[in-house]
């Protein structure tokens, strides 16, 4: 898995506390870190609550002097990814994978014609998609996403998400990250804060590019997952998917899941939708400062506006339902609106 | 979890190649860096081939202009904990944990005195207690380790190592760790190896010492691990842990368990038991250099021997059978022996 020309290492420069102290970091290092944090940091969000708040958290932690601080061990912020990192409409990404590999597979599977979810797959009916039950895409991930190596599956992916273009923006998905939330993931590594991706979707999907979108290292990528098993054919040994459900790292799996793999509690989370709900109260049920944030897509223009919380259109790809801003607002987190608080939605406007 | 006064940061300063480019580290990351790495690596280890092939295999790996030079996110290494980094007999720490919470617990379970396997453990027969089977540990776990929340659990645990000693050296567990091995760790970490602990025992059993006595941080170890469930009381959220298995990391589950976790095949990897014998064979598949090494207990004088293999003493704790040792000669894996290799076993000699 070594890559010749690695865009962002795993392992950060350990910075002592700004980003101006970059002493360390290698010439591809310190290069990278000044094209991607500029002198003033978040400088695609507006000035506002939600980047205030930012502002003040990181100071507030990694001031020595401030009762909030946090050593720099304890210093984890968490992700989701759909909705929060990249667009997540018309269908999650990973979703658009997983009809494109229906589409290549009917040939060796020509009874999917005529049997569902197989068939609305097949007809390009992207709405009657968006609306399949959790049943629907177990299937179809069981039949896309498993009977192969782990290293052929990574390899599958490399190869689509090289391609494979949005429906509106005919741009590569992962041109499709949002880069006000780059700058932020950024902030916080400058400020020695461990970044991981805790996402609803699959853990190896993401995993094959975390690092050249994100530079998020592999295992800060928590996610959902299938069953493997180990074998041993001619005498070399591989890991082969399974078509059984592993961990469902979503909802109350995100506490569980950021438990498990990472076993300290987040000091900042971020997402956008129900399914990140347990993940913020996890986070918030922490003493000391704690970043909650939320994005709200209200920007029909840059990018898309859906709810239905706010009276916005209702959905079933990234659900953010009243209760969830209800809770927010109870709860004091942090509600960042796409169409106010960000300047630019992507680094190509 | 902050700790006040933290011996090691979960995050290594990156260094350029060598221990003396120290730059970036802070002064107390410096202190600890030449305290724990003294001029020479592996200080405590004689001069023979194991020595040479981890000092081969370090300057192989980092090396830019090697041809097995690997890049700094993809140096990971792995390490087994029990008979590999610390002392696993006459048992596994955990299980003395478990046994001593049998003798607290039977106040409120007053069957147990009648009943297996509980009532051979209140008698205080190590013997047959080490010849219990997976389904007698299993019940005493789960009766021992589940029921309460996650963090409860870890204050039992560092409540019960702060004190407990072990039966023949007098000391507590925490001091009983292989000074060669944490001269390994942190020659690995210097050389900006990721390292990270892969045991069969309890995930959260170790993550609650772990950054305390190796300087790993609990995101960087992965263990076998009860389910959990999420709840919230009283308006707070919990992690309750289940009487029910959720991952077995050992065998098989620890090359599956690497894989789950870390995303990367690791470039080095440390076990002693036929436990580790599928994470050795996992890394040994990948390409480039790769080292696989097994520590051999063959010191009776300074600490245990136990095989089977090479004739001496059978065991159910920590078996190094035959076969492992076949096929580690096959393989060409390293072979560590501790009455021959180390110079001395603990700090404390």
């Amino acid at each position: 898995m070594a890559s010749p020309k690695p865009v962002q290492t795993g392992r950060r420069p350990i910075l002592l506390g700004t980003a101006s102290t970059v002493a360390a970091a290698s010439t591809a290092q310190r290069a990278i870190a000044q094209s991607r944090t500029p002198q003033a940091p978040l400088a695609s969000w507006n000035e506002g609550e939600a980047k205030q708040a930012i502002l003040d958290f990181v100071r507030d932690t990694t001031n020595p002097s401030s009762r909030h601080f946090v050593a720099p061990e304890d210093r984890i912020a968490t992700f989701d990814q759909d909705g929060t990192l990249w667009v997540e409409h018309p269908l999650y990404t990973q979703a658009m994978f997983a009809l494109d590999r229906v589409h290549s597979l009917v040939l060796d599977n020509p009874e999917w014609r005529t049997q569902e979810p197989f068939s609305t797959v097949l007809s390009n009916d992207l709405a009657r998609t968006a609306r399949f039950t959790e049943r629907d895409w177990a299937e179809i991930v069981f039949r896309t996403h498993a009977g192969m190596s782990q290293a052929a599956f990574r390899e599958i992916v490399l190869r689509w998400i090289a391609t494979a273009k949005h429906p509106r923006f005919k741009r590569k998905y992962t041109e499709l990250i949002y880069q006000p939330m780059i700058e932020l993931l950024d902030w916080l590594q400058v400020n020695q804060f461990e970044t991981f991706i805790v996402t609803g979707g699959g853990q190896d999907f993401v995993r094959s590019y975390c690092q050249r979108v994100y530079g998020i290292p592999t295992q800060r990528v928590i996610g959902s997952s299938i069953a493997t098993k180990f074998e041993i054919n001619n005498g070399t040994p591989e890991l082969v998917r399974l078509p059984k459900l592993f961990f469902n790292d979503n909802y109350d799996g995100k506490a569980i899941g950021i438990d498990l793999f990472i076993g300290r509690r987040p000091y900042a989370a971020f997402g956008n939708s129900t399914g990140d709900r347990q993940m913020l109260e996890w986070t918030g049920a922490g003493d000391g400062a704690r970043l909650k944030m939320l994005v709200y897509h209200d920007d029909p223009v840059r990018e898309y506006a859906y709810g239905p919380a706010g009276g916005l259109a209702d959905t079933a790809i990234g659900t953010f339902d009243q209760s969830l801003l209800d809770e927010a607002k109870m709860r004091s987190w942090t509600v960042v609106s796409m169409k106010n608080d960000w300047k630019r939605i992507f680094a190509f406007e």
